[in-house]
């Protein structure tokens, strides 16, 4: 079969290969949709996971079922179906201990594009696919459900991982497309002021729908700063880091409130090491909780979150401004995320 | 000073009392606005509190300072404040372990029109001013902010009782004013489907405005068969109970999947006991939680709400049917309350 | 094979039985030791999962494994391993919205002698074995690992429930071996007091070797009463009902202080129905929380339940008065659980 | 009155100063016994809160009640009681968040010898007595209740922070009097094995004691490597930072696994600031949670953690190497805690 691979660390090019092997716990899979990620523009042209070969990128789809493994019970060939970037191994130890996206070891839940070919492919692998696959509902469109891979579990993981409540005053530091999800998530756990940190246009107008009050544009000054100005020198409850370098997890620090939390979901791929400066933090004592991780994956995460979406609650699709038609321009997409014109959110390919 | 009292069980009249007396942590206010519960109700015709004699009522008030304590150091006279219906004594092991409305015993935090003369009066007499009064927003209507006091305090506190999380599906039983804040809390916290149990279409149309999904009638039938007619036999993630008789509870764990929580607000009053099959509960062994409390009260609590008034997250003005003007109009409010006329989910009396 | 069967409501007897088959990700396992339950009890004699022909009994083992499937990683024969209880289905929904026991539905993560034939045979079968079993450490004889099967996870899973804090005065209602669990595992989260309620002096005194202060002997009077006396008419922080009849809920109820927590691991099989009355519950306000839950399962859990027993932090040899040796044995010490002699806490079978 | 107090960075002295006023919610305390701590040092001869004059020092200590304000109303003169280093203004918005340790401002619950005279005086001062001073157990030694004030609260409020399960493996760097209570509240959260970092054999001693299963000497090599060495290259669920530098941070994170928590509740006075490497957090998304506070202060928490050590739970005494008797000979004792002679964990001084 075919696949959009990367062949060495700057390269990309189309490949051949094997069709996968199904598993008696897995699932083939033929894309719908599939969209291009930041992860995969940083895992080629910045080698972020290191050298790799010949391994077809991408960890967003939806698809149909091709194959069914024999010990699969919920899914059969011809359904549509929605399948997280990550994919844990539900019976690990990691999972069991509520952590399934680290199932195998950290940050090992993520199979696509790092430990096995990704979804640019004809066909591609879902491992235990009962568990990591969930139906496409039928009132939604492939180009929105694709959101539900990635960006939307992420960017809400950030607002878990921060831990909101009524009435809370929110930072969301970047406005990508995992950082509008973060906006909107903040909301929807009961965030009252929302200050959102970008500078694009495009995205802050988003950010807007979503429900920011604010947007910071880190250009026009110390992002901290602005905030102090915004809340009578206060500072916000609950900060989100969903971009930007590892400079933020200081700002974050220094703008929050002592009880605070910071929720981060941005995977830090350059900058050697995060600093918190000492007075900021309370010398250690401030109860400022620094927390961050990959999104939760599988069924029902899945479930879940396209119920938000079919009852209205989100509506991931603004963040889509791009689509494609056609499995060969898989690479026109990916290159448009990596040259990130000025209008751009995010792009999807639908396969036909 | 004049004020409106509970002369005794199932009698209320005007009284003429002493202007309260206030102490050095203390304020005394001025009403601005005022709002009957029915909890007043419940206290008047029903005698939940037992027999109380020429004790002013009322809970829900928005008002102007009128007189601090010398040790009041955030409040001056002239003030417009939010008063929280609770109003717990912070220093106390209670309020130190997590629980202020518990201050001194066991439902304690509620002083107004329980142990102390309530909000109809000339004048009240606030506890604690500095920790319990919000400064009233300047944006913020005085009819629309009394529903800071209880309705929505009490209503997502049902949602924060049920710990909601994204994509669960919840079922609210009960819509009047309180429930009514339940469903509109229950989307706030990230539910997905909300199936609002009631029957007043004045309080339907709201619940659908908050985000209620569907209405389930419970004149049409059996609510927790309706509710798995319309989960295909799952049951519901979460319940929040704010409105109906004992017989709720049970119905609640009915509906509930294992590992489901129920949040409960609602006052029962009558009916003796709960009281909770083996068989639906899974023997004490099905992880369905019972949480049930007071609304936490006091100065941070309703600034932060205030907040989500102000921030357009939520719009309690949508409960308040009728607006009174003069304080000589709370008994017709308070008599409206006890009547209950189709058209009625609140009435407000402002003072002018 | 042959296997110690439950015949009908009622009758046990040996029976003859195919070798269970193990699929690709099971195991099967020879029993080195088992210990009969109380549910084994209630099983046969009355009839509490409803009537069952010829289903092998037991559902706590250690063993062998025999045999493993295709797809099993870490076990090969000839490993000495832990099986516990509850053996969840690991990618089901349940499990990933981190209610495992609760696997296919409300407590089916439970499947020895329910669903499936128990480990009362030659042979047992363990679902998803790298997920359901853990290996024996070398320095942990049979006899006392059996009790990490069910009754150390069960009589802990109680403290997990009832969310005891440092400090906590905790009241536990039942110190069969269960209760005993429970006592040590308060002991072990931090409670201060701890007010153990039961009436046998073999129990009695164990419970007093776990760090019980307090033994309350329902026999003598009301034991809320009785709890009230030893703490100033304050009541407790926690309740864990580890025994007793539907009626210990109420119990609780009345005995905890607002904002407790009650922790309930005992499967109630009579009565009907809980109930609570309305004033000692605050009438639904008082934030006294029930709680209620199956253990948890699986690997993960079994060893770090064993590396407390191996670091010494708790012992639950304690509870082990009888031991057995011989296949044969089997009735024989269901028996002793049936009759309950005096100084009975829990049997162990060792096959040799 | 006298008091022994910091004049100025690096020098001490006894000075004559008025009486403190009690205000109407406050007490005046004559210490029965004081503690001087590591703080007291780090503020005087490093400068840790910057410049201060003639402020005397200490915040650990027991006294017997002189005077109290007309709004006091459960304690009186002669009363002897357990007064918290942290004593905070309950009804700030902090402490109605859940951080009464930050009240007033980051760190603000602090007062003594930071913001007021310390506990090295004839007599100090207590805000809101009712909240802030416990009834001193009759059967508690103070030199052993002078523990309660900060060395218990601190140490134990470390396994709070790392929200310690039931067979978790906890790392606690630093074994001075605070790591040594963590330590102790590890084992009483239900950790296995615990690895206690220290190099002091009267402290390594004292660790053993409390249930340390492994010393790890950080002069015989990297503590991390030592870790990964004991855990088979595991690494540990939870890690305690008690003591040591900045970079504690850092190997805390390196040595934990995916889904660890560290609770920090050491001051760091030194260094500028944490770092963490990008690749051992998981660049951003290990979900390895940072987590660091002042401890917890106020009535309620002095009485749950005197009923630990009354009911045998912790014994604190075990800390106290070195008493002294007379007011006089505090200069002595702070001395001896700045020299730290081998034998030393912490020393008390008697008033009589």
């Amino acid at each position: 079969m075919k696949g959009f691979a990367m062949l060495g660390i700057g390269k990309t090019g189309w490949i051949e290969k094997d069709k996968p092997v199904c598993g008696p716990l897995d699932a083939l899979v033929k894309p719908i949709a599939v969209s291009p990620c930041t992860s995969d523009i940083h895992t080629v042209w910045e080698g972020a996971l290191g050298e790799r070969h010949d391994m077809i990128l991408g960890h967003e789809s939806v698809g149909e079922v091709a194959e069914v493994g024999s010990l699969v019970k919920d899914f059969k060939p011809g359904d549509r179906v929605v399948v997280t970037a990550i994919t844990p191994d539900w019976g690990s130890l990691e999972a069991q201990g509520g952590y399934a996206m680290h199932s195998g070891g950290m940050l090992s839940g993520w199979k696509f594009s790092n430990f096995k070919d990704g979804v640019f492919g004809e066909y591609y692998h879902v491992n235990e696919a009962d568990a990591n696959m969930a139906l496409l509902p039928s009132n939604l469109a492939p180009e929105t459900a694709v959101m539900l891979c990635d960006m939307m579990p992420t960017g809400l993981h950030g607002a878990e991982l921060a831990e909101i409540k009524f009435g809370d005053t929110v930072c969301v530091i970047g406005i990508g497309p995992v950082g509008l999800m973060s906006v909107a998530g903040a909301v929807l756990r009961g965030a009252s002021s929302v200050y959102a940190v970008g500078s694009r246009p495009v995205c802050a107008k988003v950010a807007k729908e979503y429900g920011a009050t604010d947007i910071i544009n880190y250009k026009e000054g110390d992002i901290v700063e602005q905030i102090f100005e915004k809340t009578d020198g206060k500072g916000v409850d609950r900060v989100i880091i969903a971009g930007g370098g590892v400079e933020t997890v200081e700002q974050a620090v220094r703008m929050l409130k002592p009880g605070g939390r910071i929720g981060n979901v941005n995977y830090f791929g350059e900058g050697g090491a995060i600093s918190v400066s000492l007075a900021p933090w309370g010398n250690g004592m401030a109860h400022k909780l620094i927390a961050g991780g990959l999104m939760p994956g599988g069924r029902l995460r899945a479930e879940k979150l396209a119920s938000l979406i079919t009852n209205g609650r989100i509506d991931p699709s603004k963040l889509v401004t791009h689509v494609f038609h056609g499995f060969d321009k898989i690479p026109e997409a990916l290159e448009l995320m990596h040259n990130k014109p000025s209008d751009l959110i995010k792009p999807v390919v639908l396969m036909d």
